[in-house]
């Protein structure tokens, strides 16, 4: 699948079958993430992937509307530095978690962001040290709904390019 | 170009050819930012798109290493509203840039972050309101030495996978 319409066709998926995701798709969609760029190479992040049922479902009590977790197949938590300390620091995140979703897109593996809204909870669950931080988790899975894959993308689902992009100046 | 592809290949390009890009390139980097997911589809960042010289080559006096703003063909401000609000916000610019320098790459177009360190200057330049933000931009434009677009990745480029990945637990 070529960048461009893995870009345009790619949606968020929230309801997964219940099959394992191969190993090779889930080092796949971790190296991805490896591999993203971030400020000054600093790398500021450390992903935990979980596939243990029991601790999905925990998982997916940590946020509003984190509930997808817990059909996900595999879900990263994606560890940062302190992102107070400077905003590139979730940036980068944001970088990793696109490669990470783009990659998995071009398997045939949908995902969806969760925020993380009781981060020390997570912090007990996934026994990740003080100076590192969960904001945000991803589950991933292969959908429930297969034709979501294929679907053309969601008419206004985005502000229009003439709302979003100036020439030269505001 | 498939996305393992691109994201494995990709590297960051800083010398670029004094050749504009074509519109159709400069509106498919642009279109791939918009089509970014974001928090509850908040969306919130515009984005100003720079070819004129003498605005590229004063970009890249607002940051310490942003001098490669100024050989661009394309420089692209990603203005957020205030990233201190939430964290998501930054992650949420940080997935735009990763696909417009992804859907960059697979057009031959070589792409790299500028962090800018003079907002308020950037604002005086731009013009863009106060509610708005400006912490990066990223230069574009087809890279001097072409090899790159075919290099293997460079070695050693990331933490290991064992450095990176933690299974189940911390």
């Amino acid at each position: 699948m070529n960048v461009s319409d893995a870009i345009k066709y790619k949606r968020a998926v929230r309801k997964f079958k219940d099959v394992p995701l191969p190993d090779d798709v889930v080092f796949a969609i971790l190296n991805a993430g490896r591999r993203a760029q971030s400020a000054k190479n600093t790398q500021p992040w450390h992903f935990i992937a979980i596939r243990k049922k029991e601790t999905l479902a925990e998982m997916a009590r940590l946020g509003e509307w984190a509930s997808h977790l817990a059909g996900a197949a595999l879900a990263v938590a994606i560890l940062t530095v302190d992102p107070a300390i400077r905003f590139s620091i979730m940036f980068d995140a944001g970088q990793a978690a696109a490669y990470m979703q783009l990659a998995a897109w071009e398997l045939g593996v949908g995902s969806c962001l969760a925020t993380i809204y009781q981060p020390e909870k997570a912090r007990t669950l996934l026994g990740f040290p003080e100076d590192f931080y969960l904001n945000v988790a991803i589950s991933f899975g292969y959908p429930l709904n297969e034709v979501v894959l294929t679907a053309p993308p969601v008419k206004g689902g985005r502000r229009s390019f003439a709302d979003t992009v100036h020439w030269e100046h505001w």
